[in-house]
């Protein structure tokens, strides 16, 4: 059974945390200069690591095993949210890193190919998973074009220029070399640590359904207008929003969760009754079906707020389908999780979206999760004992002794 | 008995309208070149009318009676707010101009001293109530360096001295040279024009509170935060409002109005557990005890509130006391009505402010209100039909005749 060193792995990590270091965090956005910094270091340590070290065309960051056994990938992402944690991404890649230097080290697993990949951009920075939807091939040379980073407006082209990337090719996934794809991460909320658990088996990553809901009443003179005579857009929507709030539980699953993330009214006023009011609504679940049936409560709520004296629209802004992690996957994760931390571990949803739900439209793919304390998250206080740290990768090593073995 | 003159009056109206003309209502703004001209115009009018004018150092366009007996003092404002109606102000203004003509006109109120005037920034782009305020010894020197154009900026006192305003003394009161004031104004809600009412005798003018409420939280992922552990203000703000939405009409008196003017949630992302919310919610009524009655339940619900998840404050940001009217103004102007509509009249309080409350702390004070065409107010479509603003400005007068005749 291969061996992780703890040791080399927080060192590593500790190593990565210092490009961009911010307070206990980093501050690392795609293809900053620290970023660049961080793929360069992270390719030469590859190669220290006997990989084949590479950074594609959109800033992947590849080491390839030349081991010629059954082929597994593992990976996330480096670079990170403005100002943010420094494990958020960064703890997968150094595991499969560490994953790939224990298999070489072991003779039992020394045929083993483990595959590593940073992707490009995961955290958004200039589009939504660019790195391995380039990888998985949805990516066209059009989209790249366009992209800006969305803080100061910057071509993605020129980005991918000054990162000397601009003439290197991208590469693309042939399904048919891996028996599948494996990623860690931080679980990003406190389920795990409130618990007092040490790891999490990922189920599947969450579906997201995302609702832009328009109220338009008329803007009065609230001293003068009576409330009978009012069309009060924020009374309408305060009432749609308490239904929401009394109803959605109800219906809810176990691991449903509703957000109604930006409310505001207009003219925003303290004087003059809202004619207008707006609300950004959201609903994540891993069951599709449970998805629907908040769906349909929100259509009833929204005709029956019609039926007041606003006119109510609802639109649907944003939806992401719920993928499923492989169940051979999920039993060989759970099978180490129990060896290591026996009781002390928990099958779950992730409802923050991650690189596996791409991988996974073409690859078998499984996910594991650390605790984050106190669950916090996108925050430079975000941290992880080192205690969970090391045992989440050993967690994935045997796993991924299992999963090469088996196919 | 003094008779109006209707065509005079819709003459004077029609003509102060050309100032600033915008669609079919007034873009005139305080101290605006068409604001200046306009009380330039109305200061030849007064004279025309013999009335001796002036225009005082806060811009307060007077015209004063060379008669020697009870004097009545008569006013509205000119200015208007931005893009708004022809008749808000002017009305009451013009009112007063065909008041004193007509005054003159009759042998027997040619000796009773009709003093008009127009008050200066009543609509608050400088301050609040400027003019009448000044008038009564409200405000100081140093409220004048201070006070800016709140749309652009520009110095009150940059804004005098263009007007040709600046060595200009401003007139203040003697209390005891007046019996009284009276206004005449636009209603600017739809009581009168939907029960189908010509005028209104004003009974008072609404006291505001006016309330800060801050919600505070905890800002969460949206997908990884299970809805038990979340710390969400919008769905504390949610419930709040739905329990003011339900219980205060409970104990609301038959004119009593309350508003939630400006609700907004931060940091207002889709995939944001709100950390923090704020809402701006106002409550106006005639009778103290009522608003006092909607504060103490607010109270109560805030306490409420403070029981969930979140943080609740309420800060009183603005309160301005109900002021009465005089009955024996009220009576006068009610049995005016009575002849020339009869039963064609309603006794109402004001939920607007109007210049009114201010002369009302040094002299008995009485209202007029005419119908406001569906309602409409601080709109360009703002309108009176013909009829009705004749039959007020007569009303007016015959009250005018009685109360000098009292005096």
């Amino acid at each position: 059974m291969p061996q992780i060193n703890g040791a080399r792995l927080l060192a590593d990590l500790r190593r990565l945390a210092k490009f961009g270091a911010y307070k206990s965090g980093v501050h690392r956005p795609t293809f900053s200069p620290q970023d660049i910094e961080a793929r360069r270091w992270l390719a030469g340590r590859f190669t220290d690591a006997g990989l084949e070290a590479s950074i594609d065309g959109i800033g992947n960051v590849f080491g390839r095993s030349r081991a010629t056994g059954p082929k597994l990938l593992i990976g996330s992402h480096t670079e990170s949210q403005n100002h943010a944690g420094w494990l958020d991404g960064a703890l997968g890649v150094i595991y499969g890193l560490e994953v790939a230097r224990a298999f070489r080290e072991d003779p039992s697993t020394a045929r083993a190919a483990i595959d590593v990949a940073s992707w490009a951009d995961e955290e958004g920075h200039f589009g939504s998973f660019l790195g391995s939807r380039s990888f998985i091939g949805d990516v066209t040379d059009e989209e790249i074009d366009r992209a800006c980073d969305h803080n100061d407006g910057t071509p993605l082209r020129k980005a991918l220029a000054t990162a000397g990337l601009a003439e290197s090719k991208r590469e693309t996934i042939a399904p048919s070399d891996y028996i599948g794809y494996l990623e860690a991460h931080i679980e990003q909320g406190d389920t795990l640590d409130e618990a007092g658990l040490r790891l999490g088996v990922v189920t599947g990553i969450v579906g997201i359904r995302q609702y832009g809901i328009v109220f338009v009443g008329e803007a009065n003179h609230a001293g003068t207008t009576r409330m009978v005579q009012r069309k009060d857009a924020g009374v309408a929507l305060i009432k749609l929003a308490a239904a929401i709030a009394e109803r959605f539980p109800r219906i809810a699953g176990p691991r449903s969760v509703w957000t109604a993330g930006a409310i505001h009214t207009e003219p925003g006023q303290p004087s003059i009754v809202p004619g207008r009011a707006e609300m950004m609504f959201q609903v994540r679940d891993l069951e599709a079906a449970q998805s629907q049936r908040f769906e349909d409560l929100l259509l009833t709520l929204v005709a029956e707020a019609n039926a007041g004296p606003c006119a109510v629209t609802m639109e649907t802004l944003w939806t992401v389908s719920p993928v499923l992690m492989s169940e051979a996957f999920q039993d060989a994760l759970s099978r180490a999780a129990q060896k290591l931390a026996p009781g002390g571990f928990l099958s779950m949803p992730s409802g923050a979206g991650h690189d596996a739900q791409i991988l996974a439209r073409k690859l078998p793919a499984g996910m594991l999760f650390v605790p984050s304390i106190k669950g916090v998250s996108h925050h430079w206080n975000e941290d992880t004992s080192e205690a969970d740290i090391v045992l989440g990768c050993q967690a994935l090593a045997d796993a991924g002794e299992e999963i090469t073995r088996s196919a």
